[in-house]
């Protein structure tokens, strides 16, 4: 760890809390060396370590309340829109009528409240890892936690790598990765075994959409998936970013992958879905027009991401 | 000012300096209350203070050299690109030959090495109130304001508003605006009177290009600039945004207004400049399809920022 969280921390800030402003939260982390956002606390809310993690939960002045694993922001109040609506429906509106959707990792439940937006789902199943995640975000963050009411889902705590090879084969028409960064408890989800699992998971003509960092920070690891998901899918493979305020250089990437079958057209979503204002409300940030210029990369990266039509 | 310092300054970071990581920069304003982005310092290569703001250059750890005006990053050497090439070619590739181009501000020099990439400019003036941003930039900043050495620009030293007014009416094809916040010298740049002169200035069906804030963060000065362009051009208004690590909440939108005249569809480039490569190198960041991407903002800021088209 080349962590530096130097500085003070402010009286009211237990012991071991990372601040490096007191009285504030500070992001700092060798996956993003030299640089750190910072957000102000205003409250503590839950501090606690799982068996795979630290758990922090506080309200922070102008962001709400924040949910952090392992000192990485996982999500605020104010920004998770845009991160749970497009890693949810860049897949499933690339796809007609998907029914059952597989979410790998969630715990917060963000996910799920935006698949269950989709009237044509029968089943959604969740493995997350971490009991604790479910716990928290269940007490603190009703709105996102608010997925695990329909009455669709089925909860697994486990683990996602082992629950995916137990799946029969071709039993999901869509499969969303929502996992931490690939240092701890989510690294096997980065690597090849766990996308050959996937694709054996799905049926022909499924699709994958699995966090895939960010474009300004991680090239060489983005690099890797590609090379990794090339292997394993015979489908369409494509790179879609978008803004997330509080992640690391203010952006997110998805990777997007389909098995052989149906042909998936990722950039032109053929399963609008935008407009239907059901129990969760409308969408704050996702629509038709912004799901395919997310699949548009700056030139630098655009060199380095090769997309595959199917 | 709100702004909350804490912590100490490491004995290596002169008095005053904005720091509340120990040897860390780091940008806090009203602007972006409660949060803060830092980066580590390795060296500061100059501190002054002009007749308008304080400005600062340090080399950073992980982002190369940065020039910091009044305490905010106006640009790092890793990613300048996409903020001068977005704001430069979005107006320049969405007309057909401009000739004369004014840019206000910009005393960094990037949005001229941009601009000169044209083969079509005959003619570029460039109006920055601070000399010190001009020297400090060639002197620190050479693969930036390289911009100034093309023969084709003319650099005044003044304020924009009042050259703008001496300019004869319908001289320009293109304006861009490339300034700092509306707290400081920039204030006046975000206001009716100015665009009146800029409307002025340009030819008709002739362009205007304003850096025009974040949607995360300020949405409440986007629809006044929206609101005082509505009134003031006749021709095409839209908005749209881009991603800037080191600018706050990781994005920045620029304003695109046209005079009447000759329509301009601004998400449909019809002077592509990719694959130009010249004395300036390749593109970094721009393409034709990050142009037209753009334009699509999420739901949330679609509803409030209404686009005309011609």
């Amino acid at each position: 760890m080349e962590a530096n969280y130097g500085g003070g921390v402010a009286s009211d800030l237990p012991e071991g809390f990372p601040s490096v402003i007191p009285g504030w939260f500070s992001e700092i982390s060798p996956m993003w060396p030299g640089e750190a956002h910072s957000l102000k606390v205003e409250n503590i809310l839950f501090q606690g370590k799982s068996d795979y993690q630290k758990v922090i939960v506080f309200q922070s002045s102008t962001y709400g309340k924040v949910l952090v694993l392992d000192g990485v922001i996982q999500l605020t109040e104010r920004d998770e829109c845009s991160y749970q609506e497009m890693i949810t429906h860049l897949p499933l509106c690339s796809i007609p009528n998907p029914k059952k959707v597989l979410v790998i990792g969630g715990g917060d439940g963000g996910v799920l409240r935006e698949v269950s937006r989709h009237s044509s789902v029968e089943k959604i199943d969740i493995c997350e890892i971490d009991k604790m995640v479910v716990d928290v975000s269940k007490q603190f963050f009703p709105s996102v936690a608010i997925g695990f009411d329909d009455p669709r889902v089925t909860l697994h705590i486990g683990d996602g790598v082992a629950f995916l090879k137990a799946v029969p084969e071709g039993t999901y028409d869509a499969v969303i990765v929502d996992s931490s960064d690939p240092i701890g408890p989510a690294q096997e989800l980065f690597e090849k075994p766990f996308f050959e699992s996937v694709a054996r998971a799905l049926r022909p003509g499924g699709v994958v959409c699995t966090q895939a960092e960010s474009i300004w920070l991680h090239m060489h690891i983005i690099e890797g998936i590609v090379a990794n998901c090339s292997q394993v899918f015979k489908g369409s493979i494509n790179y879609a970013w978008t803004t997330v305020p509080t992640y690391p250089s203010g952006v997110i990437g998805f990777m997007l992958c389909a098995t052989e079958g149906p042909a998936v057209d990722f950039k032109n979503p053929v399963n609008p879905i935008e407009g239907r204002v059901g129990d969760k409300g409308e969408l704050k940030f996702y629509n038709s027009e912004i799901h395919s210029a997310a699949f548009c990369l700056p030139s630098f990266a655009r060199k380095l991401i090769p997309a595959k039509a199917d």
